[in-house]
């Protein structure tokens, strides 16, 4: 398939890729759902109004409602724009009018959220992650705890703080409790990052309804990246019984392109076998996995670029998205169009596939070299983390642009 | 003061009450704010159009623009409403065409979600449940976790699945783990109800910016009653160690009516003292607790009325409103208005004051006796759990109305 619009060599953003995402227009203050094609936005609302998409979902500043429309609506309009924007289509290309108004840079643009979220989710989905942790915190011998390889472990995260790519985030404040002396309180001292994807969620169901394994691929929008921001030093002391809290609802960020599960529908592939088997409400057919590259990159404040401390793949991913969202609505948690659910942290076999700083630097131990000199076991005010994601295969890029965010120092006092 | 209304004796709505609610009257589709006089509901949204308050915040279907308005704004609609319903004041009384359109009886109207909750917490902030959990799950020698006494803990809540009271709750299934056999897939054996206050948020906080505990206050509307449905056995298996998510995200019930500050002020009291001392950013002024009854009841299917098993007070929470706000928001977390946060099972010292079948239960080794001629270790298929609250003073009584819910069975299958 060829654009008519140029796209230029090594783009995440191909004719096959077309993710959705919110923007404004600079000069504007209206945010208007777009998509992504080479360098360019394209104005989704503006071909709806000129009639040249047959939806109406695209006058809103989210993407909500274009969620819930289902899965044959987001089908036919792939196949349309794709239409409208190939080079062997003139009804787009030949209406300079409509082009002008509908096309904006990229690098024009900016990005909001692409979603109101109305609940967040965070699953621990990845075995190599979940027996760092448990190899770090308990027992080496028993790293993994026993339900882990029965069910996909997961805990409702904050929703109000999830942000967009290029928000800056504030180092935050809490309680640790140092060693055998008493708690204090402080700026966190060992804050982290974890490599995450996130899907967003289609149209849901009623509550008391679950959603079967069989059906839930035709709840799930598509996916971005997500740096689950950690405070490992807050969790480590307030985290049992109930799971982590104020150690992760300070911040979460997102990339903000979306992009859909049938742009990445050639990269799907198995995932790890699973022994023991999963009972029958977690045991679906086909492929669930995804072969996407992901990578970590951190970038000291006043260097020119990033140092990738990671490098891994969405494929390591012990359980399936279909068996995550399965899991969360058997007991009839509704689903809501929009609601976001991320994988956890993608860490892979190797030391340079793990997806925090906690794992890359096993507790501090093992510092990771930067090429400025310095050295980083958790992260330092000022450092920028960028995460990036594509899958590739036979020539074709469908990429996620990236996530990034800059520590901020904690507020003083 | 009195009502041009009259009020019933013992009514949970006298004037110095006036909550807040949204209500759909018969014969409508669209919901509106009210507020609750002896058996009325006055339609906030008809006063104001009549030019009779002073504000551009009813004609939502929620009240979360009341809820962000503020402080300020809330006293001044308070007054304003106690002096339009007032005995000595005609301005609404002697106005019949406004009148017949803005009252309605209780009875008439159907109660729905009073804001869009964008994100709900769950604390734990009982010593008592605490201490009973620990008690009965790990070591009755050290039942509080080591945390306990120096923060509110907390974790965060489904939010889709807040539901207004009268929402028949399906028993969920799951995956459990009986004994030393492999997990299972079935109906939840072991359903329980959480007796707790909820309050919602006012103006809230922007990412990053603390809300301290001395302006904790003014970020909080008001209280409603909070029935957290629990499912034992699924939260035994599943917790470790990120904490309770399916066996609490299929349904939290609250009360339709949202209690103020203001009107509870007369019934602030001391809570317990506590000791070891808080942090400074949990240490506020003045007494933040307040003296509420609250029970509980149970009415098998076909039973004429509930026995009551509990009946406990707020004030025996050890951490309170400001502690658990100041709390949440000091690594920067963003409160927005219309959040919810629920204080966590509110147990006493005695077995019959107990917030949950749990506790009264002992685990299901102390059954408890029903009128009927039946018993309870937890709930059954077609009970109905119904709570309720009031504080009492002086011939003053600011009441909470009810919430209840009805166990549907579970899905077959």
């Amino acid at each position: 398939m060829t654009a008519f619009v140029d796209i230029p060599s090594g783009s995440d953003f191909p004719l096959e890729n077309l993710p959705y995402g919110v923007f404004i227009p600079s000069g504007s203050d209206r945010p208007r759902p777009g998509t992504a094609i080479g360098d360019w936005v394209v104005d989704l609302h503006a071909l709806e109004e000129a009639g040249l998409l047959d939806t109406a979902v695209f006058s809103s500043t989210t993407l909500n409602n274009f969620m819930a429309a289902g899965r044959p609506v987001w089908k036919a309009v792939r196949a349309r724009l794709q239409h409208l924007l190939s080079a062997d289509s003139g009804e787009l290309r030949d209406n300079e009018t409509l082009r002008s108004a509908a096309f904006h840079r990229q690098s024009d643009v900016t990005m909001v959220m692409p979603a109101d979220i109305g609940d967040y989710t965070d699953f621990y989905s990845s075995r190599e992650h979940a027996t760092n942790v448990g190899t770090m915190f308990r027992d080496p011998d028993n790293a993994l705890l026993p339900n882990w390889l029965h069910l996909p472990v997961g805990y409702h995260g904050r929703a109000s703080s999830v942000v967009i790519s290029g928000t800056d985030i504030r180092r935050p404040q809490g309680q640790t409790k140092p060693g055998d002396g008493p708690p204090v309180f402080g700026p966190c001292r060992l804050l982290d990052f974890e490599l995450e994807l996130g899907f967003f969620t289609g149209p849901g169901n009623e509550l008391g309804q679950p959603i079967t394994i069989q059906n839930a691929a035709d709840h799930i929008f598509g996916f971005v990246l997500v740096n689950d921001w950690s405070a490992r030093d807050i969790q480590k002391w307030e985290y049992v019984p109930l799971g982590p809290f104020l150690a992760k609802n300070f911040a979460t960020s997102i990339s903000p392109w979306i992009v859909t599960l049938d742009a990445l529908e050639p990269f799907r592939c198995a995932g790890p076998a699973q022994d023991p088997e999963p009972l029958p409400y977690l045991k679906g057919s086909g492929d669930w996995s995804y072969d996407i590259d992901l990578e970590v990159g951190i970038q000291p404040e006043g260097s020119a670029g990033d140092d990738v401390v990671c490098r891994s793949n969405f494929r390591y991913m012990y359980w399936n998205i279909c068996q995550q969202l399965a899991h969360h609505s058997v007991t009839g948690c509704n689903i809501r169009p929009g609601d976001l659910l991320a994988s956890g942290t993608i860490s892979g076999p190797d030391k340079g596939s793990y997806g925090s700083m906690l794992e890359l630097s096993w507790r501090g131990t093992n510092p990771i070299p930067m090429s400025d000199g310095s050295e980083r076991k958790f992260l330092q005010d000022g450092d920028t983390v960028v995460m990036r994601g594509a899958a590739k295969k036979d020539g074709l890029r469908i990429g996620f642009g990236e996530v990034s965010g800059r520590i901020l120092p904690a507020h003083k006092g």
